[in-house]
Order: structure tokens, then C-alpha cells, then sequence
């Protein structure tokens, strides 16, 4: 019997004894100088991040936008990097794709069937539309955004004028959606006043969580409150790529922290 | 000086005298039995249609997933083919990207400079924070997702509870953020109801409205509404490209009627 995407995730997040998603966001804009900027570069780059981090880090979170950067040239090399990941960890293609019917149908072929993503992230606006083509195939999961970490986000997805802010609209699509154990929610790591409320109206949802490192989001509330029966990971990009003078050792040591805070907070999670 | 992006959408709608933007959705499981179904027969076809309708349509817009669909060839697809265009018309990138910050600067970067497209449709759920960083470059343009035409828009978009419906605070974003007259709004063909309305609050703003061929929204309304003032496009995909039996004649055919149905409506709104 083949696990749910959010049993996969729960598994994976359990035998590494950690929730940290790595951000593969790669920016040769922030390569030190001692590190070329080319596509090779970027590779061997990432390559070398992931073969001294996946024994203890169980998802990667590519942003497809630092690869689509570089038209089919970056696409390609995407490929190779879930390849290169081969099934170690779990992937998630940050892509936030959000269309409806055959035209996401089409996204859900590429990004989760072709290239072997493990999940896709989707932007709800267009509404339970363009949540469905994703569902079909239980193993591989979706995380709808429900409330982001950016400063701007509360003016639509949490307007005090709304009577039912619109990300509780999402979080009940997301719900009602999750007949197969497959969707989670993005909630960002500086909307610590609504993680109580987020998790009692989002039982059986994975959470992925972004804005801690650079954005100052609350690694420890994320984690102890998205981890209560549901798996939180939190999303780190710029804090551990980018890490220290910028050279590999750094950037290990930086994942190694953030795994370290991440288990402190659970370890006061199992035992309060 | 150089043209506002929707200055150039205005001045080339008035020199072909038409508002028709064919959506260059290639999927080749629509293809009649007498073409291939490979990416070399897509290019083939996509180029054809293009050769024969670029005298009178002034727009395309290929919806990006049925080309990542063949992940990094089908991307190379998409540049060889606006390449093609080769500015005797605008292209729209319909790709709803929908992020923040330097990552949606990643895909300004991407596919309005390194790719060439004219504009790029933009998914606001992020909020002011997505539409930003695409509004710089004056020349090239956003359509921001405001109401769409598929039946389960209304849940989020214009829902009753809501004092003010969210795409109505996506409008009063994009006005807001219309000071280089690059922004524009997707409002569904569908939506008749409602575009009165929208009309008014949408002063400066192209409308692209999708949802008439093969969803049944209405063409005369859109643009007898859309166009009083501002400029509004009607995008016809399946209903175009797959017209009749399928071969060049009956397709060319298909955008030669749907112009002749738009010009009618132009004409009957200067004659009232």
C-alpha cells in the first residue's frame, strides 16, 4: 500500500529526526567571489549542498524562479537537481502555480509526474479550481497558501473588514479538498498570532512554514504549534545558503544550527 | 520617448483594428489525427497559425503550462516561438506567477527581458508585494488576476460576506499601482454582471478577459464595455485552434469570424 503525500512527509520528517526544508533558492548574485556564476557553477553549488545536508535534512524546496531565470537552461538544470536528489528527500517545487482545470492538469504532469517533484506549492486565488487537478494522486502533495510572510500579505488574505478572513476561506477549501492526505497550508513564520487559531481549524494539514531566517518570523513557535499532531517544516533559503563568509563549511554549519533549534523546540514540544 | 505598455496595446489594437488575443494553448491531445503529436509538429503548427493571423491580431498569449509540460524543451519551445512573433504583435506570458520580492524580480527578469514577452499575467494572493516588482519597466506589462471566469471563482473573489470583494481590492491595488500605466486586470467574459461596475472603478487599466469560446461568456458585452475608454482584448484558445476539423483553413477561419463578431462590437460602440 503507497503512502499519502502527508504520511510521506510525517515518515521522512521522523526518521531524520528534523523539520527543516532547504530553500534551494540560488542566486549567483550572492556568490562569494571565490565561486563562479555560471549554470555549472549553480549545479555542482547545489549538488554540494545537498550531499552534506540530506542525511539530516528530509525536504528541498527549489524556487522555480531562480531557475526559470535562466530560460530552458535552468529548467534543465532543475531536472538534474531532483534527479540528483533521487527519492533521498522529499521535494517541493516552489512554483505557486495557480490555474485552473486542463491548464493546471498540464502543471500537475510536468512539475509532480515528469520532473518527479514530490509536491507543488499553489496559489488559491483562483479558488477550489485550481486546487483539484493536483489532488488525484495521493502520494504526491500540494500546499496552498493560506497566509504569507511578507509584509503585505494581511491587506487581502487578513482584512479585518472581512468577516471570514480570506485565508480561513482557504484553510476550508483545503479541508473540505483533503480526501486523499495530500494538501498542506504555507502559514508564515511572522503570523505567530494566528498559529493557534490556524491549528485548530487545519487538522490533518502539513504546514510548510517560510520566513524565518531573513524575514525574523519565530522559529520555535512555528514549530511547537504546527507540530502539535500535524508535521510543520520550516523553509530556510537565503539564512543557510548564504551563510557566513559564503564557503560550503559555513553553510553546513548554518544547517546544522537550524536543525538543532528545530529539535530543541520539539524535544520542549514532547515534553510539556 | 518610449510607450507605456498600455499605450502599445492601444496603439497596435487600433492599427489591426481588432481586440482578438489568440491563447496559444498547444496541446497536441486536441490535435486532428493527420498531425504529430510531437514538440517539432507543436512548433510546426504554432508557427503556422501564427503566419497566418499575425496581420490582424494584435496579441498572443501562450499559457505557460502546456509548454513546461515537456519541462526544459518544452521551455525552448516557448522562446523559439516568441522569438517567432518577433514583435509584429505583443505577447502576453500567461504564466499567474504569484510571488514576492526578489523572487518575482527573478521572473520579470526571466520571461519579460531574457525571453522577450510583452507582459505576464500575475496571481495578487501575495498581495502589493507581487505586483511590484513586475510594474518598473514602463514599456512591458502586468494583467493582474482580478475576477476569472471559472464557475468556482466567486468563492474567494466575490463572496457575499465580504464588505468589499476581493477582486475590488485587487482593482484599488492595481490603480494604486498603475503610475508607470503598465498594469492591467483579468476579468472573466463570464462575469457581465459585475463589469459595469468594474468599468468604473478600473479607469486607466487593459482588461484581458478570457472565458468566451469554448466557457460561453459573453463578446459583445466585453467589449462594448471594456473598450469604452480603456482597451479590453478577448482571448480565444480552444475555440480557435481547434476549430472545425481541425486543419489551417477551418482554424484561420475560426479567428477570422471572431474578429469580424469583435469589430461588429467596436463599431456598434462608437455608432451608440
Amino acid at each position: 500500500m503507497k503512502l499519502s503525500f502527508n504520511k510521506r512527509l510525517q515518515k521522512i520528517c521522523k526518521e531524520k529526526n528534523n523539520r527543516l526544508c532547504i530553500g534551494l533558492d540560488i542566486d549567483p548574485n550572492h556568490f562569494p567571489h571565490f565561486r563562479n556564476k555560471t549554470i555549472e557553477a549553480m549545479e555542482a553549488f547545489a549538488k554540494d549542498v545537498i550531499d552534506r545536508t540530506i542525511d539530516f535534512c528530509p525536504v528541498y524546496k527549489p524556487n522555480f524562479a531562480f531557475y526559470e531565470r535562466y530560460g530552458s537552461k535552468g529548467y534543465a538544470l532543475l531536472e538534474r537537481i531532483v534527479n540528483f536528489i533521487n527519492n533521498r528527500s522529499l521535494v517541493i517545487a516552489d512554483a505557486k502555480r495557480g490555474d485552473i482545470g486542463n491548464t493546471s492538469y498540464q502543471y500537475s504532469k510536468s512539475i509532480l509526474d515528469n520532473m518527479g517533484c514530490d509536491a507543488i506549492t499553489v496559489s488559491p486565488y483562483m479558488g477550489k479550481d485550481a486546487i483539484e487537478p493536483f489532488i488525484e494522486n495521493a502520494e504526491k502533495g500540494i500546499f496552498v497558501l493560506a497566509i504569507t510572510s511578507n509584509e503585505g500579505a494581511a491587506e487581502l488574505q487578513n482584512n479585518s473588514d472581512d468577516k471570514l478572513p480570506l485565508y480561513k476561506k482557504v484553510i476550508n477549501i483545503a479541508n473540505e479538498l483533503n480526501i486523499n492526505d495530500n494538501i498542506g497550508i504555507v502559514v508564515g513564520a511572522t503570523q505567530t498570532d494566528v498559529m493557534e487559531e490556524i491549528k485548530n481549524i487545519s487538522t490533518g494539514l502539513s504546514w510548510l512554514i517560510p520566513g524565518v531566517g531573513s524575514q525574523g518570523g519565530s522559529l520555535e513557535k512555528s514549530i511547537t504549534i504546527s507540530n502539535q499532531g500535524n508535521i510543520g517544516i520550516i523553509n530556510i533559503s537565503r539564512a543557510i545558503l548564504y551563510a557566513g563568509r559564503g564557503n560550503l563549511d559555513d553553510i553546513i554549519q548554518s544547517a546544522k544550527n537550524y536543525t538543532t533549534k528545530i529539535q530543541k523546540s520539539l524535544y520542549s514540544l514532547e515534553t510539556c
